[in-house]
């Protein structure tokens, strides 16, 4: 235990003990924000006249000496008492006794992490926007490139390489949308909760929350201290991104494989074999997909700590934060490696000379025996199911099956529309333009929602650059009060 | 293999496989919607004129006799084709063949799980609101009982039975926030998607959409069918919220146990031991908190589930809706049988009584010390913690202290208004009413809480009501378009 | 609550709370082992002459009539009351009241449980046994086919389907020692501990433990009630087990993709699409993919309601026991239906002849130039990297390269006997012979580690059934004694 | 990437991408068994002749150098390409070339994980019995001290604190059962599986196992180098024992409440609040409650990046092995301090001076009438909860209650035998040397097993002792090995 907390109720100390407990490596990550914490709380109580302004300016001076380097030391339990045994050391016990009163760690640590976080979720939301934008201008370059859509791992229906780009793009906005929002909740400020009743102490709360650039404060003060739900938020948020950036690792490991080989990974994103010399390995991919991983299991990891944890301020609450920088580290890494990277796709080959990716075109096929033939859907897919039964027997492509062959599947004779028909469809470039439907793989629609999601980027670029603004514009303001005091 | 998919491309079927795989028992649930799904879908047929308006009409009739009662039967994969082979086995192979001309099990599936968990969440939501308006109506009665707050489990300072109820409420109200924000993007249709890449099918997915009442389309066919995180999403929030139950119950649990004794539970939410006659059990809350477990545990069984699925659809999204479904309906359990706990509390007994508690009073006995004895709070922290050893070691309460004490712990004789000091604080009653910040315990600050909070709910009752308005209205709109086509 | 244990310290009771805390349909499981519990103890009070043998007499007879069928109904909180009662009237309450002297639901559903169990542990140590026999019996017919091994998802050295076949088994025989070692833990028996203190009864515990099929009893009585770590590492030793399953059909949903075409599944045991006619989707492998998922979540799921649960009995236990029998349900049913289509895989097409496998080759070159080439290994490896290299940009394979090809990367003309081993290297199934360490994937130490894996399943055989002679045989020791009381 | 494995397969390489993939901080933990393996590997190429005596002597004596101190370096992938660029560097290409021959990363960090494991396993194993023989030595001096045994968090039946000390060491007892039986599937040894398929190089593998202190090999190549289970185990064993700690922690947490009051922390093993100055945390405890809940976690997110990894290595795998470090210094610090901790409990007075303790004997109670009173015992269970309600309702304890009052439960008079043996039941300690079951409180019981489990844990130090003995006999020979060669 700090010498500063020693002595009074509790006579001994044990430096296993406090070794055990102690947070202050961890702490180093919330170290500028908690002296600025403690800034505005001084000039608060200095508003409030509960100390004077002298005190109030030699309390500042000091803090503002180490805003940008909080001089650590082991030993300790939390950068909490190490900045007041500093400022104590600096400031004497007269003027430095007075840091604490009407605050606790309780609110300090939980507006301190806020404040950290939501720098790192506007960063997650920056990241998630720069990814996107890489696949949408990779996207724009393969609008009309034929790509297997694929379900159950097996080849499904003919779409474009830009519509599949623009699938995994629009789940990152949604996960944006999700980072959004936790962002608000984790924009409150706790100041003013002290330990969980408030405080005595006249301390105006929005105040303090203003000159620390929150939105407004957690008003109920056991609520304050008491909750982690923005953590536990926060983590869930990272863990449903980090779900939908596995599942397009895997997607990239699986197109990538010597056996399928619709993409090329570059060299530089690849390693070698220490034995097997002819081995590309997309070792990067594997480490995002098993991160990822990681990701959701902290959700778990804290959502277990949390788990019946009796209300109020518990040390327990202390071993979350590790889990969420954790989380927090890892997605921004796997975001930017994967925006570095999937600028250097190449697409292998075209789709349109596999001759075993041919058959994806079997529902088009079915669709122009119900248009061109007149059968009922589910005659015509029953048929189009035998027909690629028979081609798979004599190894052949649906191209290369005769009218006779056609014939047998169909009972009775196609009429040449309907020969016509299939053929088109066999046409894979032409298959993907008869798509209707909105959002679907057909060019012309892929270009419209480039072009949508183009300029609804335009929109998130700016309102995070405001949000910025406005958590820059009160440090401003926090360091003019400071100087004004 | 239902019958209707079968003999086509794949030859045999086995009994014991469709059994492993079937979702039938499961599909219940979304049995009523996945109709309404199809008869939307046969007037977008109509309109896009893909299939005869008779055909449709005859399509509509015989849905619209199962929407109240779709007849199950086992040994079938899913409610899709169940509801496929019971329209073809009444309309005839040329109608019924039609229905599923443009769509897939993918799109369809994932529409009908949308619009169940919608009525859930909203459901959740209602629940919520109720819950935290007993804590409100209980919150009245108590702004003037004292409660002890605990931090560490550990008596921590003197607070209100209403200020820690309302902390628990505006725990379940950032709670149903994110329910209200996962309802907008589960409320978003991916209908007319089909496999994965849309169809050549004509079909206007805007207006199927709103028949089904949804407020837009999730754009990206291959997005649409084969993204799972509304799921996700929805069992994190479910998560959170058990979390923060879970929280709330191990509180009552340990406020009622017969050591602690603050809080009575009334017989009828107890149970004795089969053995041990004197034992009042709260077996209720021992439920809650185990099944909250369950709740976060879903969302990583879920994960693990996703985690590097590739895209598009796989079988495995099946076997993450049984785990949704679970989740909500252990949440709303929960929430159910604690709304109706909540108003049954008895508190014990005043605070004030009980002689140990009083050294609640610690803290803002030292602030007094600040105030009137012009103490850096350190040295006032560090004295009075000494009176607390002092105390314990004789076996007295702070108010036994003597004058000689204090001087001894404060090293100096204290002042007359020191001493009135401390002896007002050390009066809880009135000590809570010194709190000045804002949403501490003290009533005044209480009483507007809960006034804010029940303007509050009259807000979200009526935002509920207007999205439970909004669905039931496109209903008739559904139900009209099936007569009038 | 129950009527039989109303009215005494609980006035009160409320139908919802009884059904909402109830464990009656989940208890159905362990119906059968709680009325042998029941019987055994009744011998047990008559031995210590705690209650008249008339009675106990009466009280086997009514017992043994609901050994096969338990009349369930609902409302009632568990079976432990429900065969209290119906006893109870059947006895009338003289003769009926004695039953629960001396032990406590708290013994008597944790001994139910582990009778359950053992049983399930059992039969999934015989399903593992069956589906490593299955895939021995495969093996044994592909000892010389080439399979190429894979290393991050890429080719890496050719190897044969029975080593790969070989590597799957020997996971599971891991899982199977773990389902052994776990067993001796489950077979300990809690009954005597009663609630958590034992009892002034003079019971025989380890009489009671023997009459019961248990191999001895759990010593402290508060751990025999209080703990669940057998529940815990039965759902762990699941866990590991579904997570090494979920490794194999991820291998076979890759092998039989389309794209890599190494596996054919047959069509019973895949689904068609719905709209996709020319799909063939591995349905239940999905399915055994996402169901290991949550067997490894229910671990999860049950360590997060134990975790920091106080010591003795608390009503969470009741929650984790579902969870423990749908891992084991799910467990065999997942190896069950692998076990029936482990026989049914079809090799499709050799790796001889697929051009792109050649490249597996590589190591073995490189080892070739270091025996015959006297280079040192990483120079070798270095030198067959560039010639896949320059191969790969020729669109060549490995055996179509020249040898100026070979001297152009060596940077000397390579010798005959260098040559000539590149080429024996290059002929897979020679290739493959040439492997010399013990367990690889030459066929001589195939057909060895097939024998002695063989000979193992014997002994496994016999251990199971020896282990399920002594439970029958205790059956009978246990329906002796209820005779001849 | 590093350059010797630079520039054959592979032209590029980015400082970034080599950062994210590199394992090298995480590879101290094996730095050293790695070097180790090194040794064993050279030797067996000697012994196998495939490099020359002289090569091997060289390549020896630069590991040996490196064996206490790797030189470590960032920008490089792991530990392996480390060693061999160092040896290489110092060798020169021509002998530190071969140094990989017949071998692979995969087999290699397999093999020194599972040496840094086994010894982290045995000190965990040493570990648990310190902590059992901490709670067997303070259990010798309270198998007289009165405690209340719990249940549901309610006073259940009277116990002695040896009684609760010696069912916290029986379930750790359990773990290190476990932590055993892990440990021999740990200790085999994958090297000569090479990458997967063994090598043609002719390596001794049993030879390489016993210079390694391995107990045997991993026969199936593949399995040797693709399978995790023993990691998975590892995490799953260190999880359950975690779950067993976190119920110890909180029920110490629970008895050391300020309400509670059974326990008392020493001073040095709590913390103070910063702001509120009679409180006394139980930090440490909180801090072990919480980390164990990441021991569960880990396990969950290794399942998670294991679940449906294509068989053979994947670099995933490389992200668990951090999990396992973690979750095994968590453990070992934990036990540490709480082995510091249980000596230093004080029982803060005796459950016989408590007023409401006295309700505990209610079920002895019971079973008094049942034997002195005829009662069936379900009408004494009965009796004495009408008895306890009716004390409450009055303000009583049981022993305060009137032969009134007990005829007025009973229906009927009391004779003086029973009115005696309820008395002698209150009196709490008679009442805990009634118990006659094996394994219950009666201190001639508790005696009994103390001294079972004192002799049990010589038994387990003497073969803990004699496994490092093997371990580092087998070193020995290893650098016997390495001279003579």
């Amino acid at each position: 235990m700090s010498s500063i907390l020693h002595g009074g109720r509790l006579a001994a100390t044990r430096k296993d003990v406090v070794n055990f407990i102690s947070s202050v490596e961890e702490d180093k990550r919330i170290a500028q924000a908690t002296v600025l914490v403690n800034e505005a709380h001084v000039i608060a109580l200095a508003k409030a006249k509960a100390i004077s302004l002298g005190d109030a300016r030699r309390l500042i001076a000091i803090l503002r000496e180490i805003e940008k380097y909080v001089p650590f030391r082991r030993g300790v339990e939390d950068v909490h008492v190490l900045i007041e045994e500093h400022v104590t050391k600096r400031a004497g016990r007269n003027v430095g006794g007075q840091l604490h009163l009407g605050k606790s760690r309780n609110d300090q640590v939980a507006t301190a992490i806020r404040m950290a976080l939501r720098h790192d979720m506007l960063e997650i939301s920056n990241l998630l926007i720069l990814l996107e934008r890489e696949l949408l201008q990779l996207a724009r370059k393969h609008v009309r490139s034929l790509f297997p859509g694929y379900t159950h791992l097996q080849p499904a229906q003919p779409i474009t390489f830009a519509h599949y780009l623009l699938a995994i793009g629009d789940s990152l906005l949604r996960d944006n949308q999700r980072v959004v929002e936790v962002y608000k909740r984790i924009n409150t400020s706790p100041m003013g909760a002290a330990a969980l009743a408030g405080t005595s102490v006249n301390l105006d709360r929005a105040f303090v929350a203003r000159l620390l650039g929150f939105e407004g404060i957690i008003e109920n003060t056991l609520d304050a201290v008491g909750s982690r739900d923005f953590v536990l938020e926060a983590l869930s948020v990272c863990a449903i991104t980090a779900l939908d950036i596995s599942r397009m690792v895997q997607d990239i490991i699986f197109y990538s494989s010597a056996d399928v080989g619709l993409i090329d990974i570059p060299d530089e994103f690849a390693s070698t074999s220490s034995i097997m010399p002819q081995k590309k390995n997309p070792d990067p991919l594997e480490i995002v997909r098993a991160r990822c991983a990681h990701v959701v299991g902290n959700f778990s990891s804290a959502g277990m700590t949390m788990h019946a944890l009796p209300s109020g301020y518990n040390l327990d609450f202390q071993e979350i934060t590790p889990l969420l920088w954790q989380s927090v580290d890892t997605l921004k890494s796997c975001l930017r490696i994967l925006s570095q990277l999937i600028p250097e796709f190449k697409l292998k080959k075209s789709i349109a000379d596999r001759r075993d990716l041919q058959f994806t075109a079997a529902t088009e096929v079915a669709n122009a025996l119900v248009k061109a033939g007149k059968l009922p859907f589910r005659s015509a897919h029953h048929a189009v199911g035998e027909a690629v039964t028979l081609a798979l027997e004599q190894g052949k492509t649906l191209r290369e099956l005769t009218p006779e062959d056609w014939k047998h599947v169909l009972g009775t004779t196609p009429n040449k529309k309907t020969l016509a028909s299939i053929t088109e469809m066999l046409n894979l470039s032409k298959h993907v333009q008869t798509y209707r439907t909105r959002g679907s793989p057909n060019p012309k629609q892929v270009e419209q929602m480039i072009k949508l999601r183009e300029r609804r980027m335009q929109v998130l670029i700016r309102q995070n650059a405001d949000i910025e603004a406005r958590v820059r514009s009160s440090m401003l303001k926090l360091h003019g009060a400071s100087r004004n005091i």
